[in-house]
């Protein structure tokens, strides 16, 4: 099945800077598909630190395994992702593919298997010839280097457009590049449309600041996202520095220096999130949920997942159905501190229900409006406390079953 | 938009026999259908005693506060239930609605208002004409009694077929009647599909019993099915005895002689919960999933409904797919205490996976051939400890999206 790219792609595949220090590669190792590039490698310097964050799955995937059980040491010199096959609920067997893959990195790269970090997506429970990835290996570290829309398209699966996002930030004097590639569709679907996303820079970091800016991020963007609920086994977002560019040393995640390098981190790990919605499996149109006014930050991000997993209120935006009541419903049921006579829904702009009813004379057209439209708005506000969060999901649509009923990924 | 039954519907309505002390009578409100009945009264005898259970929303209906607030007291004199208008999110002017329809009842009845519960499904957030139910509730009384079947279409909304089932029990030498009526499709949607269901009985149970063996009941049925996660504001379900049957007395709920009541009622329960489930939005295929080697029989519950709701699966069976990566990536999510290597996966009683891996020589062909039928069963053992649990879902098709997509129901 072709799918056609999502409408709410952006125009074109951005312009980004390179990465000191990184040297990117692809190649085609014939994993599954047939006629493009099917794995990435990413290498790096002597020197280069390396932060992750993984799938919270209980069923998670060997290379995931793999990176949990060496990040710890902080070293990176290689990323190997492959599309096509996940190594998932492959046993032993899956355990075996990721050491081979590793031994190849660190063979052909001079460094120790534990610097290697690994990614797959694709089928679930399908044995996966690593041997097939071994061999390419060797030629990718000293092929001419590949472009970021390149590497986007190699780790690729049911995405219907490359994802890439880049920034630059001030540490001190010096000015550094934060880039990255994500792929993923249905957010994270166990077949092929898993998230995974590699993060680059040319700062120097230390390996555990490095975690706590990824984390921070993380929490307002990859995981504020969702397509359709269902948590993958293979989640995987791993930021490395290539320590390439001199800029004062930071030592300590809370040195006002990093402040604004956080703040792009954030930009562009929220830039990447967003694209995997906008290429969601079957959505046509960008929803951006915030609520304000919960007992805390952790209870609006629920609140807010809440409502965007609701496949109520996602066939009716589908739909342009301005059925609110819905959206009431899904805070109702999210489990989290609401109070009924306090809640206020706002779609689009325009407030359509406060104090537990609909407003006097409540005019449904500027929202049918609204609905029309392929980024929809709905606030939220609980009116209990201080606590705030946004979260994007995408509309679920007769082409999500396409996708995945008709149609084995 | 004309919905078609389900294909998942029962041949017919079942015979079921009457309940001595109950009067049924429905009628036309005109609340927001025409030309069918919209009204259901259920009447009772002085002395009978009532239990129930509602939804777990924070955002629930005036008429679930209503009867929140009088089952305290235990004792009924009438149910009255109406179709298209939920009375949720309507403030003040919903609890004035209740008050009216409850204060109608009363005086019809010549009991107290606090003896009448009330039960409304459909649109959220528009204020109801209780004046229509206040006048149509007097000639229903003196009405001649309506069927079982004729009461189970009044409550319906989007239902494509009427829900009814009964049992007979023994408790001592007597027998007595348990017979219900259900309403619901989309299981637990805030529309039209909300759930609601009243048992009656002529046993004579104080109220306590009552509510006890309810909430035995309930926990395996109607609290193990799902159709598309989003729980509704409205649920309600009512047990009411008339007590017009001796028996031995019942002082309390684990008296021997109410066995087989306890049976009987868990039997009328998961008959009606499963009706809903074949009457779920879209539904073409009913869908077992039979959990076991869970920490506990909660945590198999909560991976059952983690498989039960993804939308992942639920496609899958629809495309008649054994992609049975999904049901794992489907547990890992569950929150819930999973051993990988220990998972055992059987589609339809073939074993696909145990020990955390796909078996030897797996074929797919007897797995591809059940999942072509429309009674589709799972069982996943987690190989940990003792806890089952059964859950019951249906497919997610292009169907639901139909329903709740392209028609505000």
């Amino acid at each position: 099945m072709k799918i056609a790219t999502s409408p709410l792609a952006p125009a074109g595949f951005p312009d980004m800077p390179a990465i000191p220090g990184l040297h990117l590669a692809t190649a085609a190792a014939g994993i599954r598909y047939k006629g493009r590039d099917d794995v990435l490698l990413a290498a790096f310097p002597e020197g280069a630190t390396i932060a992750g964050v993984f799938t919270q799955s209980a069923i998670c995937g060997a290379p995931v395994d793999w990176c949990r059980q060496h990040l710890t040491q902080g070293s990176v010199r290689a990323i190997v992702a492959n599309a096509g096959n996940s190594n998932v609920f492959t046993g032993a067997a899956g355990l075996q593919a990721t050491s081979t893959t590793a031994k190849a990195a660190a063979s052909a790269l001079g460094c120790g298997e534990e610097q290697v970090f690994l990614a797959s997506t694709g089928v679930i429970g399908e044995r996966m010839d690593a041997g097939k990835i071994a061999d390419v290996l060797p030629g990718m570290v000293s092929a001419s280097p590949a472009g970021w829309e390149t590497a986007a398209r190699a780790i690729g699966t049911t995405d219907t457009f490359p994802k890439g996002a880049s920034a630059q930030a001030k540490i001190g004097d010096a000015t550094v590049t934060i880039a990255g590639i994500a792929k993923g569709s249905g957010m994270i679907a166990p077949d092929m449309a898993t998230m995974l996303s590699f993060i680059f820079t040319d700062a120097k970091l230390p390996a555990e600041v490095l975690q706590s800016a990824l984390n921070r991020s993380t929490a307002v963007s990859f995981n504020c996202i969702t397509v359709d609920s269902d948590t993958s086994t293979s989640d995987t977002i791993l930021l490395a520095a290539t320590g390439a560019t001199e800029h004062p040393v930071i030592g300590e995640f809370n040195d006002p220096d990093l402040s604004d390098f956080k703040d792009k981190l954030t930009q562009v790990l929220t830039d990447l999130a967003q694209q995997v919605v906008r290429d969601g499996e079957g959505a046509r149109k960008f929803i951006s949920v915030s609520v304000k006014g919960a007992a805390s930050n952790r209870s609006a991000r629920k609140v807010g997942l809440s409502v965007a997993n609701s496949p109520l209120v996602k066939t009716a935006i589908a739909g342009e159905d301005a059925n609110w009541g819905r959206i009431a419903m899904a805070v109702g049921k999210s489990g989290e501190r609401v109070v009924r006579d306090s809640l206020g829904i706002s779609i689009g702009g325009v407030l359509v229900a406060r104090a537990g009813a609909a407003v006097d004379g409540y005019d449904e057209a500027p929202v049918a409006g609204h609905l029309k439209g392929d980024e929809i708005d709905i606030e939220i506000d609980l009116g209990i406390a201080w606590g705030s969060a946004t979260v994007w999901t995408c509309d679920l649509t007769h082409a999500y079953i396409d996708i995945n009923a008709d149609y084995r990924s």
